[in-house]
């Protein structure tokens, strides 16, 4: 498969080798530039990131987590600028291409990593998902990948964004390997037993284009034939937008929060729909961010009515396949704003959610998604490796 | 005098030789990345503004006329970008040297026009002025500097901002030169008669630093005995910031409005101070535009009832000297807006507008500022002539 997608950072390949004889020996992987690798600076999609800040020593704990059990790191990748962009149109590095989708975005904010192990470069990838960067580019790539449960993966070495709502992802092209990986990420094996009550979000698959939801139906029904048990219920009864003017209200004020003091002594280049975002978090009044955090609580109680031990939920994780590269803000904000619609829930309640790849609309990847109780991240990879086996059978 | 001081934009200096014999013959100059020159892309301070458009086929009007007059174009000088700032710092192509105040900024838009004249790399140069961009140069490098009447000078081939406020101006260290350049400009000779009424702007005088209108009182003393008939009055009876908030109001909505299309289809890059006051003109509410818009019918009423012909009006130019380079926004931000304070008139009223060189404050240039009645450029010219005469006498 060529190299020549533009999915890693620019410069010289970065390459570490990884611990011989751990359980993924023989994998390779590309680390999403928000993770520090020792001797390299992490660029954070922005060139004026690195500027004046000391290069990392130490490796972030993803990384050297994957390298200890075995896999080799093969390069640094392409970020939305410091994580905020849901697209994977970066203004300083350009765009990955998407193999599985060309002329079509990778997704974003971990677009190089989705584009990589999309294209073949690399068997795993390291992202970031805070509000849907590792969701929508494994939806848009036609890939597995997971946004674990809030805060079980330690994100040191990891460039923040808002941190309530950050985690650190992988993906991967088939469910063994995805089962490999996640199983060193989460230090636990994967389970055998599966969840035995399916819940089918009607709210989220009305919200979805309908030729996406219909694409996904055979998928449901292979779920639906692997879990058992299932019923149809509202996600959100307060409403899938009322969730994401949750989300897109806290998001950015945090965002702007963990960046506020980079923003004032170096007043640094930004896309402008970036700083956009951020000038907005920093516009946002208090009265809409007391109200957006008594959202959330809503919704973590909702979600936590729902998905109890043994139950899954599953919703399309996207609204749509993968947009065209290169539209103007006046289309793709809008196309942003319904893809929150989708992905509000993780960043609001936290739950694990993993991508499970297999339907096209149009020849163009679609993902469905599963969600589980929080700390039931390795019960959802086992559902991927049973669907896997399901759509093979 | 060195020219290694970061004036120019990168890349290869343009030369264009003036037609022999004309009026300006054995001057040089230097045009703000604003203004067209054939063959050369035309940068507006932004490395994004370039990208798609055709490289200028004909000189602005401004460089042509400066050509046509015999001068020599020496090179095209950094700008804040798209003439959105005041101080001068470029986040892409740096911040040009004040060799008349050194560490500090040179003050902007036309950062590097103002830095060139003054470390005399070229004898005159081009800058624009909307909401300050030559008067408040001029003031920080110790130049002559005029923002003529709105409107008079052909603006053809200069990358607009706000329309109702965006001038051509330009810069020279004496007062000979300023008017050699000026009666060409202005297409008319510099008149001996002077105005027999001076007022000044106790309101001004009182907003500046006190130390800088103790700095400029020599200078009025100088101009009281040059004109005569001097009065005090307030210029802005609703308050100077009240002046200064209706431009802060106009000036952002049209700048974005100049613009958004480029927003939209482009996504540039922007230093994050410049993408927000893009992104606040884009939020303003109506009825601050509709208020902002009768401030300015006032201000225009008040500075016409001021300024019949034969009268002149003097102030502060900038309220303190150049401030040091590399500061934060939170440093800056303030300071902006008392300059703005003090140059808010040009904007709304559209009168012309010329900095006299002269003073200084801990050996940091500051300048005295004349207004006139609209249409009185070459009357004020002929004010700052008498004014080098009467210091040299």
């Amino acid at each position: 498969m060529t190299e020549d997608i533009g999915a890693f950072v620019p410069g010289p390949r970065v390459r570490i080798e990884g611990q011989p004889g751990g359980p993924l020996s023989g994998l390779t992987f590309a680390a999403k530039d928000l993770f520090d690798v020792a001797g390299v600076p992490t660029g954070g999609g922005n060139h004026d990131w690195p500027t004046g800040r000391p290069v990392p020593t130490r490796h972030s704990w993803a990384v050297q987590t994957l390298l200890d059990a075995g896999a080799t790191l093969i390069g640094k990748t392409i970020t939305d600028e410091v994580s905020l962009g849901i697209l994977g149109e970066n203004a300083f590095d350009g765009t990955p291409v998407n193999v599985r989708a060309p002329g079509r975005v990778p997704g974003g904010s971990s677009s190089g990593s989705a584009a990589a192990v999309a294209a073949g470069i690399c068997d795993t990838a390291l992202g970031t998902d805070t509000g849907g960067s590792v969701r929508v580019p494994s939806s848009f790539c036609g890939l597995y990948g997971i946004r674990p449960t809030h805060g079980r993966i330690d994100t040191t070495g990891m460039l923040p964004q808002a941190p309530t709502s950050d985690t650190t992802g992988w993906f991967a092209r088939d469910a063994a390997t995805f089962a490999r990986v996640s199983s060193v990420m989460l230090g636990e094996a994967i389970p055998t037993a599966l969840p035995n009550k399916l819940i089918v979000a009607v709210d989220a698959f009305g919200f979805a284009d309908p030729d996406v939801a219909e694409a996904l139906k055979p998928m449901v029904e292979r779920l639906t034939m692997v879990i058992g048990g299932v019923r149809e219920e509202i996600m959100a009864p307060q409403g899938l937008s009322v969730w994401a003017r949750a989300q897109r209200t806290l998001q950015p004020v945090e965002a702007y929060n963990t960046f506020k003091d980079w923003l004032d002594t170096g007043n640094p280049r930004f896309a402008f729909s970036v700083a956009k975002a951020l000038v907005m978090g920093s516009l946002t009044p208090p009265a809409e961010q007391s109200w957006a955090a008594l959202m959330r609580q809503e919704a973590r109680g909702r979600m936590r009515y729902l998905l109890p031990a043994g139950t899954i939920l599953c919703l399309p994780t996207t609204p749509f396949p993968a947009p065209l590269r290169g539209q103007p803000l006046s289309v793709l904000d809008p196309l942003r704003d319904r893809i929150t619609c989708l992905c509000a829930q993780g960043g609001l309640a936290g739950h694990p959610q993993v991508n499970l790849p297999g339907a096209a609309v149009g020849g163009l990847p679609v993902g469905l998604s599963i969600i589980g109780a929080r700390g039931s991240d390795a019960t959802l990879v086992a559902v991927a490796q049973a669907m896997e086996r399901a759509a093979g059978a």
